[in-house]
């Protein structure tokens, strides 16, 4: 049997995104539940596959293009490029994932030299010749990779002819015209003359969508959303229905609920007599929809049927995109919408209290990152800050930065540390490189749907949209308000923009806490009226998460208010607490005390220098902790990180030496840099390393450990004190170190070990320590994953390295979705990890096991660990919410 | 069922060394065949173990004890200590591989305050009592672990007041005297008296020999023969002979055949009326073997008798122990005899002529080891040298170093990069660290069986003992000649030892390459007259190897002489060609342009200047290696290792920029070196990272490889070329350097892939890469395993940085037992290994594997290789033969 590459919208559904791609899939899912949708089939997502790896669309493509064009046109009872009566198609790229405005997209094929004039006894004449000349334009710059600049330039000099301003102000005769300056034009480029035969432009369309996939844009795209390289985009052929064709015709679009709060009524802009495209890319002010009913009311109660029909379908917010040809209402589009991380709560919500999902289900309505962005701070709403206009709220968040006027530049700036704002009168797909250097995204014109709002949204950057009292001068780099004579704003001047209230402020506004983190810090109660809708909606979602969830979260803590603070934030305990800050501060002396002692005495006195003051500080996290687990790691950097850097000192002394004013004690001090230094410190003398070769150092701070242990359970306080042992490579590393430790524990009465409130254990971060994890479990009772150095052993590069050299590159190329540093990397990394789980458990069945590294607040890795079997993840505190919500989200999305 | 513990001799087989160790499986093999061996029974390594984890003998041990006990009574009609005609029994460690005088002995057990009068009826008042202070002596020293200082003073003491200078000159007084003082000082030590219970003399003496096991010596000794730490030691309780109850009593060593040539014949030592370790220790200068038919012609009738008989059964050299009691000759131990590398290959020859062996059996009589001895330079014949004397030629190698008298100058002198030889007047196990950190060892006391020339021959280090014309004076440091009024020799002063002719001379002889090496380089005809028997024999062995081997061996080699020299050696292509040399010398300021260059126009024309030159290496190589294949490595190191070092860099332009002398191109330079340095050089921007982030680097080198290829190929050369792409972590990183190579390929009208003549693979080298080896395996023509970084990665740390700083604490702890570095890891980076190449060959079956780290050279390493299933391994040029020998006994040991 040979693949099938193509279906009717009528053969398929909206579960079949993987193949039929989202647009498809939700065509096919309208046209079962009976909504009007012009008719057109898919061209799957395997046929996008076998077209970019072999470079040919597959042998039985045509045929089946064949078949389905022939069920359009018998359903439509017309053909494709009819010269009487022309079927006209779009031809849609439709990805798994939405990816608006990365893809190809051709209108009005069909048409030609011949079937224009059928077009134009149908449709009128201008009408034709505008169709026609939208056709050879996309086809041109799309299919044939022309510049759209000599197109545009071509409609300007019409414009100028006649003088006039708007490309509606051209008739039939100049849309005529620019039919032949583009035919022309399409001929000079390619050697080719503009195919007349209807299906070949279908075919070649086609194949420009399939190419689409691989286009800059695209990559780049995919690369910001984490969407995989190799899933490939479907095909929708469809009718052409015209939103241009007369004044009862239009187009536009709309929201089952307002996205950027979850109020349910009627949300969106319309257009009339306009295609489509002009709305979205926000090139005339769209009319709010509801104005729509004055328009064509017919169609307005249609579609408010369709939008409530949709939503009770498909159980959540819908956007939708509708034309209204002739007075008749067709709908061109449909998915789950978008929405703000407010909007995504709040609606959650709603939908439990009506009945429409079940608090389970919740959790799959909103997500970590959106739970993340609430967290931001946002202005000072007291601050007296001066108020420059009020645009489009489009994104939330608060943003702060110098102005920037092209993408360039706002790469550029933002590249060498710049805060940027990016201020365009309307964003393109080309803007896309600086929309993600940029910190907020401000333009004059475009609503909430327009191009910039959608993807800001999409990023999570904040952006006002459609100020259009801002005359924004980009050649000039200046920005003045419409119809005032004030300064203008120039380029690297501050600006500060809220995209909750679209407000814009000169200069650089105080920034605030936000309500949700208010919440959590336990300063807003979520029952009391002061709490806002948003934070009783994630109080909700938040015990649901809590309710359901079996990975515990714990936070990496340092310090007695960091301690305090994940406490407050729920996190379960500490998962991390590093002890190296303890030797900085007022404490360097004494280590490099420690680390120049030559006699054994020397090197005594300073570690016992150190304990009280270990001690002491254990104590306080203790005693901040309550009841809860604390694991603490033992000292891991290398001793040379205490000292001062071997360049800075080697110039010193260079100059020092030639001055003849070098020191005896910087001489001491010199000798020690130069004997600590390390080629490759990551790699190099630390973690237990360190602690086995320094006699007494990991000793001092089991004592210390244990000491404040005791005089902190004196005052009730029931903790469990975990003692880990930082880079393990061999199980022998270990068992050295926990026997002295044992040793201490002995002498100090304390039972280690499950069920004691006593425990050693270690981290697993190094392969080796993985592959060997049934040995080294048999003396650990814990393992505690740092998937930071995991990751950097694995992958064989050090963060600080790599990051700054070929990150960027890799990721331009493709090499990285996203960095492993941030989502762990479960090909290579997380294959270790549950190896090192399951080997482990092999010989130990209950063994805790938890993740340390920065991993255990990303949502992505929180759900990989859950699936691992972890028992928690342990993330700096502020991200312990999301991974408390994240938690749920996976208990729920992947039930055992 | 209880494990028992215990096994009379004659329960037990030479198979069986893993339970009983090595001495008490061969004590029981020869009551098997039914030589004349004391009564006895072994404790087994379990017992052992059990002592070890827990600290206390197995329960059930005392009543096994109890029982083999009574048999050996039965079996001699005398009962342990009766007072009236005492058993008297030894105690001796005897683990499964030998471990010569590393553990402990206790003699003469059973004998007390009561039980010596008896002996004395028996065999003599001076013998009781100089056998009973030999008890209280050894287990003074041994079991209650009291210096022996302590009781050698109490007889210097006693010598000094009777005016004698041998132990042999004191009465039976004298010794009784001795055994009061030395009861009281364990009495004095201890707070115990001396035990006079017989069978807890037993007792303690077993616990003490399983102890001995964890000696700080025995750990030292274990870890320089890679000898694991966890396998136990078996303990042999065996009635006592004496060869010092008699002037018709004696003791000896025999070799079935030369040790040092492998001619057959009668070789060892005796001496009459002495105990054993006389002779091992040296004290007595030992006589010649054959001179014992004038003194006891039966017992050497019979010795001759059991000497053939043992090599007959154990076919192959056998290193005999015995003891003749007043003209009965006992056989007290056998084992396959240690022998030099010479004679090793000498004897597998001999012994298939003898129709004894097959010749794949004669592989597992020889090792790469000793191959790899032998392929030592000795010294220059044709030098006029300075001999000084000649002694006893114990180890073979010719060792050039500086004196030093004791082990601690010894260590202490290497620590700091001097060559050493040690001079002892005769060695004990206390001088096994300055052993080990000798090139050479040189006593003046002492045959070849004593401590310093077994132990020397087993580490492969150069000894010549029994230089009985030295004098030398430790503790003023120097050495005369008896009777000479030369010059002394001094600490520090040079001196040249040949360990194959006993030769010592004055100052530093220089060295030739081996006769071995020779004739691998072709120079001598193994079948010539002039080819002496040890090449011939290796010879022949390599035949075999070869024949028998289904690794194939190939070379790490840079340049055309390398190349051409691993041809000769026997390498079937090159697994390893780095192309970074290529960047070095004068194509340096070509580099450094590249480095500096600001525009593409610069960087390409650095590349093409470089392209010519590459072209012309490779060209070299391709001509050198003939039609063998050849892997290039794509360049590897990060670039600024061809810039000035930042430290030196940093220190020189603080100098110039205070004295303002620095040039603007210093400082371009320090810009460069800044922009370029990173924190972890070993683990940032290099390999195929910087490939792809320099854009045309690869490409260049591509280029150069194929045009030389194609160069080459002119002269009728079909060899083929393999190109490397190194630090893959990712397939995708693979195709895109992958896909560049394909284009050039075809634009050079190459085709490429496993059947063609050009090659495109990957290094293995990251742990990642091999956890994903199934994709990877995808985009590759071949695999080649970079064991060196894979090891660095997969343990997290750099070799520069943990060998000096934490190796060697790492093995005197136990934690390696050899270097990761030397010899692969199988738990760790093996696993990786193994994983990769089967995930790697579900995709591709025939997927040709190598690997081209260091291990590939190393003996244990190869048979780990052989058994992964890897198709070659690549070593140095000089390792070849060794690696070629190993694979072929890989072959024998590991059947498929």
């Amino acid at each position: 049997m040979t693949t099938r590459y193509v279906y009717d919208f009528s053969e398929g559904d909206k579960d079949q995104k993987d193949l039929l791609g989202g647009k498809g899939a939700n065509l096919a899912e309208m046209v079962k539940i009976g909504l009007p949708v012009p008719p057109g089939f898919t061209i799957t997502t395997d046929a996008c596959r076998v077209y970019l790896q072999s470079g040919k669309a597959p042998e039985s493509l045509a045929a089946e293009v064949t078949e389905h064009l022939g069920h359009m046109e018998k359903a439509m009872g017309r053909t494709l490029g009819d010269p009487a009566n022309p079927l006209l198609v779009s031809v849609r790229s439709g990805a798994k994932f939405s990816m608006p405005g990365m893809m190809e997209t051709v209108l009005n094929i069909g048409l030609n030299d011949e079937s224009v004039y059928g077009l134009a006894d149908v449709a009128g004449e201008r009408f034709a010749w505008d169709s026609y000349r939208r056709l050879l334009q996309m086809f041109g710059k799309t299919v044939l990779g022309i510049d759209s600049e000599v197109f545009e330039a071509r409609i300007e000099q019409i414009k100028n002819s006649r003088h006039v301003e708007q490309d509606t102000d051209l008739n039939a005769a100049d849309l005529a015209m620019l039919c032949v300056y583009f035919k022309t034009a399409i001929e000079n480029a390619t050697g080719h003359p503009f195919p007349q035969d209807p299906r070949e432009q279908l075919n070649a369309a086609v194949e420009a969508v399939f190419r689409s996939w691989g286009g800059d844009r695209a990559v780049l795209y995919r690369r910001q959303e984490r969407i995989p390289h190799d899933l490939g985009t479907a095909v929708n052929v469809q009718t052409m229905v015209f939103g241009n064709m007369s004044d009862d015709s239009g187009t536009g679009v709309c929201f089952t609920r307002d996205p950027s709060t979850g109020e349910k009524g009627v949300y969106g802009d319309f257009l009339m007599n306009a295609q489509g495209e002009d709305v979205v890319a926000g090139i005339r002010n769209a009319r709010p929809l509801a104005e729509l009913h004055g328009e064509s009311p017919d169609a307005y109660a249609l579609l408010l049927d369709n939008m409530k029909r949709l939503e009770d379908h498909y159980r959540d917010l819908c956007d939708i995109e509708f034309t209204i040809e002739r007075g008749k209402l067709w709908m061109l589009q449909t998915r789950v919408g978008k929405r703000t991380a407010e909007a995504a709560f709040r609606i959650a919500g709603q939908l439990i209290d009506e009945g429409v999902i079940s608090e389970e289900e919740a959790l799959t309505r909103v997500t970590g990152a959106q739970l993340s962005n609430l967290m931001f701070p946002r202005f000072d709403a007291s601050a007296k800050s001066a108020l420059i206009t009020t645009g489009v709220a489009a994104s939330p968040g608060a943003a702060v930065g110098k102005i920037v006027f092209s993408s360039a530049a706002a790469k550029e700036w933002a590249d060498r540390g710049e805060d940027v704002i990016l201020v365009r009168t309307e964003t393109n797909p080309d803007d896309l490189v600086g929309m993600i250097a940029s910190k907020g995204i401000l333009t004059s014109r475009g609503g909430k749907t327009s191009h910039a709002a959608v993807v800001a949204r999409g990023m999570g950057t904040t952006c006002v949209c459609g100020a259009d009292e801002l005359v924004i001068d980009s050649a000039h780099k200046s920005i003045s308000l419409r119809g005032q004579a004030a300064e203008p704003l120039r380029e690297g001047d501050m600006i500060s923009i809220d995209g909750a209230t679209g407000q814009v402020f000169r200069g650089a506004v105080p920034v605030v806490a936000s309500a949700v983190v208010d919440y959590f810090e336990g300063n807003v109660d979520a029952a009391s009226a002061e709490a806002s809708d948003t934070v009783k909606a994630v109080d909700r979602i938040m015990k649901i998460a809590d309710r359901v969830r079996r990975l515990r979260v714990r936070a990496n803590a340092d310090t007695p208010e960091d301690a305090a603070r994940s406490v407050r934030f729920g996190a379960e305990g500490i998962g991390l607490c590093r002890t190296e800050h303890m030797f900085l501060g007022d404490r360097r002396e004494l280590v490099e005390r420690l680390i120049l002692a030559e006699t054994d005495e020397a090197r005594t006195a300073a570690l016992e220098g150190l304990r009280p003051l270990q001690r002491k500080d254990f104590e306080e996290i203790f005693q901040a902790m309550g009841n809860l687990p604390v694991t603490i790691r033992l000292i891991d950097p290398p001793l040379h990180e205490f000292l001062p850097n071997i360049v800075e000192m080697t110039a010193k002394m260079a100059v020092a030496e030639a001055d003849g004013t070098a020191t005896q004690a910087d001489k001491t001090m010199y000798a020690a840099v130069q004997r600590l230094h390390e080629s490759n410190p990551m790699f190099g003398l630390r973690g237990v390393r360190l602690g086995l070769v320094t006699e007494g150092l990991f000793e001092m701070q089991v004592r210390a450990i244990l000491e404040a242990f005791q005089v902190v359970r004196k005052s009730g306080i029931v903790g469990t004190a975990e003692i880990m042992v930082p880079l393990i490579d061999t199980y022998q590393e270990l068992d050295l170190v926990r026997n002295s430790a044992l040793k201490i524990a002995r002498e100090k009465g304390e039972q280690v070990g499950p069920g004691h409130n006593v425990m050693i254990g270690t981290m697993m971060e190094l392969p080796r320590a993985c592959l060997t994890a049934g040995k080294i479990a048999e003396s650990a009772d814990f393992f505690s994953f740092g998937t930071n150095d995991l990751t950097q052993t694995t992958w064989g590069f050090s963060r600080d390295d790599v990051e700054a050299s070929f990150f960027s590159n890799y990721l331009e190329k493709g090499i990285f979705q996203v960095s492993p540093f941030e989502t762990i990397d479960e090909d290579g990394v997380g294959q270790l990890v549950k190896l090192a789980v399951s080997t482990a458990r092999a010989v130990k069945p209950n063994l805790k096991a938890g993740v340390c590294g920065e991993h255990g607040g990303d949502p992505e890795s929180v759900h990989f660990f859950h699936n691992a079997g972890l028992d928690y993840v342990s993330c700096s505190p502020f991200r312990v919410p999301v991974a408390r919500l994240e938690a749920g989200r996976a208990a729920v999305m992947n039930p055992a």
